[in-house]
């Protein structure tokens, strides 16, 4: 059911042509804050996990039991529960406060250790035998809002990942509410920073971001709430991701208008504030580039960009592939054509 | 046409299962040295880029000329010809080697640079900094006896790799002959290395193995220089791949009875010398991993692994997924049904 979305290409020999090396396939679901569904490409009803997709959802309990007020917690700090950082010192600084903040030593992480993203980002090397700190996850920020629910709510800090942690109780109420997920579609698991991580349909998934997306001018309880985390989002791109990452060029490409974020394993979500709709893609096998070039294909095709966008996020869009010795040999590029609008069932 | 061959999995929390998260699609054909169809899985006839399992058959035109008695190449220079080698000591070692008794500088190599393999298959980090050179490239020794084909015709090494280079022209004919590719079924583009590279159907890739593995027991007049090639892998895995790498593990799994040899984007080919059989298989989106997983499920299905071999292999077959705190959250497995024997065209 799902549809080839990305394909790759090898050439670049005179007169030999290109051809389709690598074939990418998964699916699309556009939904508005409503719950129709706009467009779509394969199943949008595909259970797929959210990875960090999730981010905004996860820190649902904390911002709606007042915690920004209660801890100090502003723009920033919010923006960190949502990111998957690049553990750069604008984002160590930020997590660093929100630790002492929810009275917690780094040592309560338990998000694990992996080499920071700034690397692969700007292409660096990491120095030989670093040995990396779970603050330098690209989840700590998340993890720390995590510790810092718990001292709000005097929750044991250990165990603070439990499936049955009252924490991560409350994060399934509200993600099960922004996202309107059915009885039954949601399947759990542990997600690379050991939290609980949950599969919901790709529609659902949409549906949490165009609600993202519209804030507080949206319907519902939780419209403030999720304005306070899509104000911090849209105000620190830099935060909720990193220098040189895909979601921050996309971000930046539309200030204020598009929350773009990354999964692992070929997610990504995008809220489209003023049009007021959520984007969800996965790519079955995984890949990240194939599901950033999707995405950015489906914002083109819904009629979202304009010359100026296409030609900032053509390097996403249109990735070439260069060789050894900075030949061109190829390029990735969209392939999926989303199917009419349809009415919602 | 394509199958699912790979799937893996996303659970580890108590009490939710484990579930399906991505899947890899993808081809697989089983021939025997005459061509036969043995077994298949997806559409044995879709026509592949063979990245580096070409480099057997890129080698025949110097085998073919006597290069190895008249420049002194024996099994060890051999071997790198059809590495993708780690750029460990021992591999440079023999490259350089193979430079100088071919009369051409490493300022000659024109497959550019890369982070030699070797950090990738020990997990280490490669100094910040670091410039690496041509002779590092895992496909330098290719290149080597490129030039070394060069000196042997009198042939220029400037434009080595230009489609209609005199090498060139007898690679794609050496190709054609070892594989039996049918004529207008091979595709061509340039490889990582800047060699021209050729996609070519997966049954034909197998029956190149099917006689690589048979060597001079085979038929046909090809079959004593490929019997030089396959006694070279034979004797020195380490030297085709390096410490750490999946083809090692492999090889050395039925040492002088499989030649397993990786191509960029998903491609894995194996000989089974003894069986006589060649296995080709493409994972439609590129992923490695997943093509070792499902080559060595071939292996299984075919009934050609002992019970010591499958326990060696079991990491390579059955992969785990562990996290940023080292816990285990899923598996890659194959998933990969292969069709009956049915007799060839």
């Amino acid at each position: 059911m799902h549809e080839i979305l990305v394909e790759t290409t090898r050439g670049g020999l005179p007169g030999q042509g290109e051809h389709v090396e690598n074939r990418h396939a998964g699916s699309v679901a556009v939904v508005d804050a409503s719950g129709r569904l706009v467009a779509s490409a394969g199943d949008p009803d595909f259970v797929s996990f959210t990875r960090s997709t999730i981010k905004p959802f996860q820190a649902l309990p904390f911002v709606l039991a007042g915690g920004p007020k209660r801890l100090g917690f502003g723009p920033r700090e919010l923006a960190l529960m949502c990111a998957s950082h690049s553990a750069e010192p604008m984002h160590l600084a930020v997590v660093a406060g929100m630790l002492e903040r929810a009275g917690a030593s780094p040592a309560r992480l338990q998000c694990g250790c992996h080499v920071p993203l700034r690397f692969a980002a700007t292409g660096a090397s990491p120095p030989p035998d670093e040995r990396f700190t779970e603050v330098e996850n690209n989840c700590s920020g998340k993890h720390a809002g995590f510790l810092a629910w718990c001292a709000l709510h005097g929750a044991p800090m250990d165990g603070y990942l439990g499936f049955d942690h009252p924490l991560q109780r409350a994060i399934r109420e509200r993600l099960s509410q922004a996202c309107e997920v059915p009885d039954g579609a949601m399947r759990s698991g542990i997600d690379g920073c050991s939290a609980p991580n949950h599969a919901i349909p790709l529609r659902s998934l949409a549906l949490g971001y165009a609600r993202l997306g519209r804030g507080a001018d949206g319907d519902g309880a939780l419209a403030p709430a999720l304005g306070e985390l899509s104000a911090a989002m849209f105000a620190h791109p830099e935060l909720v991701s990193g220098t040189g990452r895909q979601d921050l060029a996309i971000m930046r490409a539309a200030p204020g208008e598009w929350i773009a974020k990354a999964g692992a394993d070929g997610v990504q979500a995008i809220a489209v504030r003023s049009a007021g709709l959520g984007i969800a893609v996965k790519i079955t096998d995984g890949n990240a580039r194939a599901a950033v070039t999707a995405a950015i294909a489906v914002l083109d095709a819904l009629g979202l960009t304009s010359a100026v966008q296409r030609e900032a996020l053509a390097p996403l869009a249109r990735p070439e592939i260069r060789n050894a010795r900075g030949l061109r040999v190829g390029e990735a590029r969209s392939v999926a054509v989303l199917n009419a609008p349809r009415s919602s069932p």
